[in-house]
C-alpha cells in the first residue's frame, strides 16, 4: 500500500513536465501584441492582483494545523501553472481581445481565483496530481463557459469574468462531493491560534487588495469600482463582527466567521461595482453579503452538507458561492431598476442575464462533478482518509 | 458577575448595527463628486495607505502573547467603521473640499491612524463597546480640531491632517489614564519571540509604507515628501539600533525599542516632508526622532507613567507622541529659518503655528480624558483587570 | 572571554554613529536634482522594490529556528545604512546620471540586494560589526566594479546593475570561506515548520515583486521586462516542484528546494528580460534556471563546499550565484543569435560582454575574500562557533 502512494508521488514530476512542455510549445505560437502601450495604471493593478492571488490566498488557506506547507506551496504551484494554461485557453477561444499583454496576464491571474476557490473545497483531501489535473480542467471549463456567455447570451467580456467566484465555488463543491469524507473527529482538521492568525494575515491581504481585483474587472468608471468595493468591504467587515457575536453561544467572536464574512461584500459587489452610483447601495449590498455568508455558514454546515455528504474544507460555499449568487441577483435587480422606463426590451435583457447565471452555475456543477468522478478513479490513487490534512504526506517535515 | 459580561457582549452587535444604519442613511445624502478624474497616482497611493493601515497596524499591535486575534481583528473593525465615520464627519464640517472621492477615502484612512494609535494606548484593556465608542468620538473630535485649525488659525487643509499622530497619541494617553491599571506582574502582558516577530512584520510594513503616507499628506512637491521621509526613516532605523544597544544593560538589542524607534523618523518628518530641500536635514530629524523615542521610552516608563498612573500598553507616548511633538517643533524652526528675511509678518505666522499645535494637543487631552471617563462608567461594564490582555474573553479560542 | 564579547557589542553603536555622521556630512554636498519630474510609474516601482528588499528578504532569511530576530532586524539595519552608502558611492563615481532622485533611491535599494545576498552566506555567523563593515565595503566594491564595466567594457548603465546578484553571491561566498565552520550537527542550524513557513512568506513576497525588480533594471520596453520575468518565474516555480520531488528520497517535497528554486527564473531572466521577444524563451530560461539551482544545490552541498571548506548558510551559491551565471551566459547567446548577420563587430561585442562578466566575478571574489580576511581579524572579535545562529547572543529574548 505505501509503495502505491510512493508511486503516485513519482508521477507528479512527469505530469508537470509534460504540461510545461505542452505550454512552452503552445506559447511558441502565441505572439504578444505590443502595439498597445502599457497604461500607467495597468502596472500597479497587475502587481496588486498578482500579490493578492499568490500571497493572500496562500495564507488565507493556511488555517489548518498541519497543512501550512501544502496550503502555501500548492497555491503557488497551481497559480504558476494555471496562469500559463489560462492565457492559452483564452488565446485559443475566439474572444475579441485587443488588450495589451500585461492586462492579459492580469486577467489570467484573476481567472485563477476560480481554481483557488475550488481547491479550498478539497483542501487537505486532494493530492497534487488531482490538484494539477483539476486546475487544467477547471480553467478550460471556465473559459468555455465564458465563451458561451459572450457568444450566445450577449454578456460583455468583462462581465463574463465576474462569474469567476460563482464558477469556482460550485465547481469545487461538486468536485468535493466525490471525495471521501474525513473522519468526523479528526484532530488534524482543526486550527490552532497560530494558524488562525496566519490565516487572518491572508484574509487581511485579500481584503486590502479586493478593490484592485474589482478594478481590473471593471470596464469603465474604474474609480467607481474601487470606492464601491471599498465601502461594501467595510460594511461587510463590520457586519461580520455583528453576526459572529449573534450566532455563537456565549456571544463570543469566532475567527472562522470573520475569515469568511469580511470578504463577502467584495464578492457580491464585484458584479455591479462600476454600475452603482451611490456608495450607500454598495454598503447595503455589503451588509446583505455578510448576512448571507454567516447565516449560510450555519445552515449549510448543519442541514445541507450532511444530507448531500459534501465536506467543504474551507467553507467555499458560504464564503464565495452564496455571496456571488447574491451579487448576480443584485446585478439583475439593479439593471431592472435603472432601465425600468428607458429600455424597451428589458425582459429580454433580464432573461439573458439570468440565463448567463444559470449557464455558469450548471457548467460549473456538471464539469465539477465529472472532474470529481474522474479524479477519484483508482488510476489517480487518492490518498487514504487517515492521511488527509497532513503535510507530512507530501513534504519532508522536521519537527 | 459573568452574566454581566455576557450581557455586555450581547450589546456589541446592536451598537454596531445602530451605527451602520446611521452611516448608511447619512451616506444617502453624501454624493460622490466624480467630475474630477482619477489621477494615475491616487490609485497606488490609496492602496498603499489602505494596506498600511489595515495590515501594518494589525500586526504592529499583535505583540502581546495572548491578544493576537483581538489586535488584528479589532483593528479591522475600527478601521472599517471609522473610515465611514470619518468621511461623514469631514463631509458635514464646512471644509473646502474639491478632491475626488478616492482621495477622500484615502484621507479618511489616514485620519484613522489617530484612532489606531489611541487604541494602542488602551490595548488589551478596552472592550469592543469601548473601542467602538472611542472610535466615533475621536474621529469627530479630530475633525473638529482640524476645522478649528483651518478656520481660526489659518492652517492649510493638508497641514491640519499632519496633526494626526499628535492627536491620536495624546487622546489615547488621556483616555488610558482613566482605565484601571493591570496587575504589575501579569504574565499575559508579556510578548513571546513568536509574537515579537509578528509585530516586527507589522513594523516593517509600516516602515515600507510610511513614504506613501507622507506622500498623501503632501500638498505639493510630492516627490520631496517621499524621499525626505525615506531618508528620515533610514537614519531612524540605524539610530534605533544604536540607542537600543546603548540603553540596555549587557549591550543587547531590545525588540520593543526597534519597534518603536524605527518609525519615529517618519512621524517627525511628516510635518515638514515636502518643505525640506536637502535630504541631510531629513536625516538629522530622523536621528533626533529616534533619540527622542528611545530616551523618552526609558524616562516615561520609569518616571512619568508611575506618577501619573498611566498605563500605556504599546507605548504610544514615545512611539508616536514625542516624535510628533518634535516634528511640530521642527516645522516652526524650519519655517523661521526659511522666512527669516522675506516674511514681514513672521511673528504672527509662528504664533499661529504654535497656536495650532497647542490647540490640537489640548483638544486631544481634554476630549480624551472625557472619553476615558465616560467609557469607564458602569454602563459600559469595563472588563475585570484579571481578564486584561486575553483573547479568550472575546473569542472562541481552541488550544 | 564573555567580557570580550560584551566589549564587541559596545562598539556597535559607535561604529554606526560614526558612519551616520559621515553620511550626513556627505549628503550635505549631494544635491537632489529635481528638475526631472517624477514619472507616474516611478513611485509604484519605488514602493515595490522597497517593499521587496526590506520585507521580502527579512523573512526569506528568517528560516533558522533561533535566528528570526537577527534575520529580520539586521536586514533592516543593513538596508537602511546601505542605501545611504550606495547613493553616496554612486554619486562620487563619475557615472552619467540624469535620473530623478526617487529613481536613484530605487536603484540604491536594488544595489543593496548584493549585500543582502552576501549576508545570506554568512547568516548566523557574522556579528553586527562585521555585517556593517561588509555592507560598506561591498557597496563600494560593487559600484567600482560597475564603473569599470561602464567605462572600460562599454556596458550600459542599467546592464551594469544587472550583475548585482552575481556580485552579491560570489562576494558572499568568498567572504564566508574565511569564517569558521559551524559544528556539523548544530541543532540551531535547523529550521522548524513554523520558521520554514515564515521563510515561505518572504519567498512569496520576493516572487511577487521580482517583476518590479526587473522592471526597474530595464532601460526600455519595460512591459516586456515585466511579462518575461513573470513567465520565467512561473515556469521556475513549477520546475522547482518537479525537481524537488525527483531529487529527494521517498519522492517528498523539500521546503528548502522550493525556497531557492522558485526565484531562480527571475534572476536568470533579469539579464535579458527586456530583450526577449517571445515569452516561450523566458519560460525555457526559467526552466533551466530552476534545474541549475536544484541540481547545483545537491552537487555543491555534497562535493564543492566540503572540499573548499565553505559553509554557505542559506545557499546563496545555488539560489543566486548559479542562476546569475546562467543569465549572463544566456545574455551572450541571445546577443549572438540576434545579431548574427547584422552586426559586423559581433566578436568584439561578445568579448566585451564576457569580459564584463569575468571582471564582475573576479572583483567579487577578490574583494569578498579580502573582506572575509579582514573581518576575521582578532580586532573584530568574531563570535565563538557555539554562539552561531543564536538570537540570544544579540537580543534580549524572553521565552
Amino acid at each position: 500500500m505505501p509503495s502505491n502512494y510512493r508511486n503516485f508521488r513519482h508521477s507528479v514530476p512527469w505530469l508537470l513536465l509534460l504540461l510545461e512542455a505542452v505550454f512552452i510549445v503552445a506559447f511558441y505560437f502565441l505572439h504578444p501584441n505590443d502595439q498597445y502601450s502599457m497604461s500607467d495604471i495597468s502596472y500597479p493593478a497587475f502587481q496588486d492582483v498578482n500579490h493578492m492571488v499568490i500571497f493572500g490566498f496562500a495564507f488565507f488557506l493556511a488555517f489548518l494545523k498541519r497543512y501550512g506547507f501544502s496550503s502555501a506551496g500548492f497555491n503557488l504551484l497551481i497559480i504558476a501553472l494555471g496562469v500559463q494554461c489560462s492565457m492559452l485557453a483564452e488565446g485559443l477561444l475566439p474572444f475579441r481581445n485587443n488588450r495589451n499583454f500585461l492586462e492579459r496576464i492580469t486577467r489570467a491571474a484573476v481567472s485563477l481565483t476560480a481554481v483557488v476557490i475550488s481547491t479550498g473545497a478539497v483542501l487537505g483531501k486532494a493530492n497534487p496530481v488531482q490538484l494539477i489535473l483539476m486546475t487544467v480542467v477547471e480553467i478550460i471549463a471556465f473559459h468555455v463557459s465564458r465563451w458561451i456567455n459572450v457568444t450566445f447570451l450577449s454578456v460583455g467580456g468583462s462581465m463574463s469574468m465576474k462569474h469567476v467566484h460563482l464558477f469556482g465555488a460550485y465547481f469545487g463543491l461538486a468536485a468535493s462531493s466525490r471525495f471521501s469524507e474525513p473522519p468526523p473527529r479528526s484532530e488534524k482538521k482543526a486550527s490552532t491560534p497560530k494558524s488562525d492568525l496566519l490565516s487572518m494575515l491572508g484574509t487581511l491581504f485579500l481584503w486590502v487588495f479586493w478593490p484592485s481585483f474589482n478594478f481590473v474587472l471593471a470596464e469603465r468608471e474604474v474609480n467607481k469600482a474601487i470606492y464601491n468595493t471599498y465601502f461594501a468591504l467595510a460594511v461587510s467587515a463590520v457586519a461580520a463582527f455583528v453576526l459572529s457575536v449573534l450566532t455563537t453561544k456565549d456571544a463570543k467572536l469566532r475567527m472562522a466567521d470573520i475569515h469568511s464574512a469580511v470578504l463577502a461584500g467584495g464578492i457580491t459587489v464585484s458584479f455591479v461595482a462600476e454600475r452603482i452610483d451611490y456608495p450607500w447601495i454598495a454598503m447595503i449590498l455589503g451588509l446583505l453579503a455578510s448576512v448571507t455568508a454567516i447565516l449560510g455558514s450555519h445552515c449549510l454546515q448543519k442541514c445541507w452538507n450532511p444530507v448531500l455528504k459534501i465536506h467543504d474544507s474551507s467553507g467555499v460555499h458560504f464564503t464565495f458561492g452564496l455571496p456571488a449568487v447574491l451579487g448576480a441577483l443584485a446585478h439583475v435587480v439593479l439593471f431592472i431598476i435603472k432601465n425600468w422606463i428607458t429600455e424597451p426590451s428589458l425582459g429580454y435583457s433580464v432573461m439573458y442575464a439570468i440565463g448567463a447565471f444559470c449557464q455558469t452555475i450548471s457548467v460549473a456543477l456538471i464539469t465539477g462533478f465529472i472532474t470529481g468522478l474522474i479524479l477519484n478513479l483508482k488510476l489517480f490513487k487518492t490518498i487514504p482518509v487517515s492521511k488527509y490534512f497532513d503535510d507530512q504526506f507530501y513534504w519532508e517535515v522536521s519537527f
